[in-house]
């Protein structure tokens, strides 16, 4: 940016102009520059973006992972996280889902008229701040303005690319009867954290999102030797509806076994209160592995060793009749069916 | 989808839900997987997002590029395009004009609550059909529901992965003074259409957008041995833009022809009328080329075997003495200094 530039016409500022976006920045011109150049860029900080060119070039060689998410959730920062450290661990998650070391992503941006030009940034900062501790490049981006009333806010998608490191496929088609189900960690903080946040209920110790990036302990297991059939980060639906995807799609049965899975004391009261169950609630750094039973052992010590799966278990088992069921063993020993809801518990949780 | 699951709850399909969609079908549910495996699946029909994993697989080698642009124009359809086919050819634009071949797409889809969902259909059939048209793939997706009031019908995301052709880098930085500009073809039509469909102005003859995809006449300057400097799509902001965004990366100056750059008598009439310079409206299917002058002739005799380049004309040149600057000589022969719009201009065409 040429600050001399003799004909350089008179051009707010955003910080002159309100502290707001405008639409004008979305618009192609002077100001659209100024923001590109003036908060968006510096805060990614990548030499890629810095280009100013139509996108950004990639060595890759080999197996690639290639995946999207966009990113609607309200409020746009909650105990434990923030829309853009979502925006960034969701799509990392998807990568290590499968089996792929993530490289970069890029990020779409859709601002609302009168978005606090501070909200932006601070939702910038958590982005490269989670993109850093995933050793990630922010390397191309777009970003759109939209007139009030007619987004909510900011909404962000990022696209990531990742090198894949398992040899076999992974994925619901290499799931085998007989296979352990491994869990993790407790479920149901993201979803109770970020409801709790919108509706303003007080719980006497605030409960934080679980979000988190899944990269190294997945990738753990893989470069740990174990012959991973399928992993999948248990978001939207929760435990339950993976489950059931990844019975559907492999056309097998999943048992679970209630007593195993970890759900912490304030998360089940939540629930019990407002009349959800865990199982469906969404988590953004959970994730559920599938190994064969032989494994099974060596893959809990190899997740025990990270932060966030300190607490993994084997919550189950593969099963050839059935197919298509999943079904969970309560605390009686009496086998529930487990389903997708049908509805909406709780929209807009990422 | 298993129809004769025993326990499966009623769950309404989109075509029994008053035919739009609810916050339910973003929800993770069996709503949600109705919508991907009876509608969004079916409109994409590729092997790679019937796999219902996390990300696809793709095998890449050697040099890539990687760009992505969300997209929010309203209205959703207008004479020569619509949301759909601007989402595939804008962002298989940007790949070409890195030089690359685009190889896959991901799409992520904001949906509104209420959005009908013929129109999500028809938007798909378009991506479809505009990915078929540059035979690439659409791999992997996403699919978000905000509540009604939160969004705008539909905004899209793709983001674009492809093969780089180009030997040599392309982007500003490479441009060099000499350089003959050459632009693609006629400005102005996307803007005016999109403007003309939002304000129901009536034309004599309806106004159509330029939409269209760029692969082939770009790749065909590249591939048939020009010393490319840089491409560039004339999106937001126009060729203004555009030139002064390259003018000011390369530190060069830009001198055009005015008499040289194609405005067809109806865009130029509607500028007229409007008040707008054609050279700041949003085109969707016109690029500028930076190359040697000595091999402008050549390019030209390229470009014209393509339809949608068949205008193409040198309309300047670069320049190295006032740098960042961008001028353009009217038929009088007197230069006016030519920039960026400060402000808007026409917000959400693209």
């Amino acid at each position: 940016m040429k600050e001399d530039r003799q004909f350089a016409p008179a051009c707010p500022l955003p910080s002159e102009s309100g502290d707001t976006i405008q639409l004008a920045h979305g618009g192609g011109g002077r100001m659209m520059t100024r923001l590109l150049d003036e908060v968006i860029r510096p805060a990614f900080g990548d030499a890629e973006l810095d280009r100013r060119h139509d996108g950004a070039l990639l060595a890759l060689d080999g197996p690639t992972a290639f995946t999207t998410d966009s990113y609607v959730v309200q409020p746009l920062f909650f105990p434990g996280g923030d829309i853009g450290s979502l925006a960034v661990n969701g799509t990392v998650n998807d990568l290590a889902m499968c089996g792929a070391r993530p490289i970069c992503l890029s990020v779409g941006l859709i601002l609302e008229e009168g978005l606090p030009l501070a909200t932006l940034r601070r939702i910038l900062a958590s982005m490269r701040s989670a993109a850093d501790a995933c050793r990630l490049r922010l390397v191309t981006g777009d970003t759109k303005v939209v007139d009030r009333g007619k987004g909510d806010g900011v909404f962000i998608n990022t696209a990531g690319i990742g090198r894949v490191v398992a040899r076999a496929p992974i994925g619901p088609q290499s799931v085998h009867p007989g296979d352990a189900i491994i869990l993790s960690g407790d479920i149901g903080r993201h979803g109770i954290a970020v409801m709790a946040a919108r509706e303003g209920l007080g719980f006497e110790t605030p409960i934080e999102s679980d979000c988190a990036p899944l990269v190294e302990p997945a990738l753990a297991l893989v470069e740990g030797g174990i012959p991973v059939h399928c992993l999948r980060d248990l978001t939207r639906g929760g435990l339950a509806s993976a489950m059931v995807e990844i019975a559907e799609s492999s056309g097998l049965a999943i048992e679970l076994d209630e007593k195993k899975i970890p759900v912490r004391a304030d998360i089940a009261a939540a629930c019990e209160l407002l009349g959800l169950d865990p199982l469906h609630v969404a988590n953004e750094g959970r994730f559920a592995a599938f190994v064969p039973a032989d494994d099974a052992g060596l893959a809990l010590s190899l997740l025990r060793r990270h932060p966030v799966t300190q607490e993994a278990a084997v919550i189950g088992q593969v099963k050839a009749d059935n197919a298509g069921r999943v079904s969970c063993s309560g605390p009686l020993g009496v086998a529930r069916a487990v389903d997708m809801l049908s509805g909406e518990q709780l929209p807009r949780i990422c």
